[in-house]
């Protein structure tokens, strides 16, 4: 994978301002995405993620940490499109079942982000080490965000609930393929769910 | 994995009638169960498989075939207790997703049946042949045999709609296990998630 503003270097860069600022953090973030998605978790090592992002391994330990906590930061950053929590609850309880389904199909439809998530999938059925980075992000990041505005006993069981069923589809639709699940239309597939997803969210 | 009735022999057995007949049919379907389980699709063989429940590769092959369709048999064995669909459906249509998500939670709260059903969610998230096994299966025997008797439009699509939900749950509940999702009582979900499937099922 290749970014136009990043060219490759060989050998032990240089730590300059450019290599060691925001722009490096987002380099290494964009790496290690694609070194997950292509590798997945198991082959996927810190140096390998530095030396795709062109820095120093040292430098990925420097912002990120272990390679559970960059893989962390990779879940985070490829979920976040679907996340775009702000769109999905601000606009009230009225049609978020609808705003969060086409949302996550949307990012699942992308096949820029798809690689990613499905990486991510994968990992998670896979390892234990990736299961509990999920884990820890599904709880914190994404469930408790949407949870927070609804007012409906067992809120959490209810967001995770409706998480299932956005995440069995991704698994029929886009990795088992199954049809004509496979095939059908977003927006079909929006229609059937979103009633669905509203009932968990937001009915007592 | 040992089976009560089926002591472990070592090198070559003989053939004698039992070890030809059905009893020799089932152990190897058992077996293949246990190895797909442990070691995952990759890593288990034909030989393995013959070794385990104490027979030729050869035999393994007479009755299933090839490494695929071996685990195409594991497949349907590990999802006949889930299936029991005339039990679903013989109760008409009044109260079907409730049968069918108490039915599906049944088959996962059980240890024994939990292993074989994981092993097959992993390999088929990680290798097409899995994948194209696990869509087959699905297609064939448990979409068509619930479609079969909806009288909805877009049935089949219905009822991956309904599919894809309880796989979900599996992932989260069992696999990733987010709270509180992976320890509410098994009747929480039944109640929660039963008008939701009735309604993929039922309603046009």
């Amino acid at each position: 994978m290749t970014h136009g503003a990043a060219p490759r270097r060989r050998g032990r860069p240089a730590r300059t301002a450019a290599e060691t600022g925001p722009a490096a953090r987002e380099r290494i973030l964009q790496a290690a995405r694609a070194e997950f998605a292509q590798r997945g978790y198991d082959k996927t090592s810190v140096r390998g993620i530095g030396k795709a992002a062109g820095v120093d391994a040292a430098l990925v330990h420097h912002y990120f940490g272990t390679k559970e906590e960059v893989f962390a930061a990779a879940v985070e950053v490829s979920f976040e499109p679907a996340l775009a929590v702000p769109d999905i609850l601000g606009g009230g309880r009225e049609g978020v079942g609808e705003r969060l389904v086409r949302s996550f199909i949307g990012v699942w439809e992308n096949p820029a982000t798809r690689a990613p998530l499905l990486a991510i999938l994968r990992s998670a059925l896979t390892h234990e080490a990736a299961a509990k980075v999920l884990r820890g992000f599904l709880l914190r990041r994404m469930l408790e965000r949407i949870v927070a505005d609804l007012d409906v006993p067992d809120s959490k069981l209810r967001a995770e609930l409706a998480a299932s069923h956005m995440i069995g589809i991704a698994v029929l639709r886009y990795v088992i393929q199954v049809e004509p699940l496979a095939t059908v239309e977003p927006e079909e597939i929006v229609a059937m769910v979103a009633p669905t997803l509203q009932r968990y969210l937001t009915e007592a």
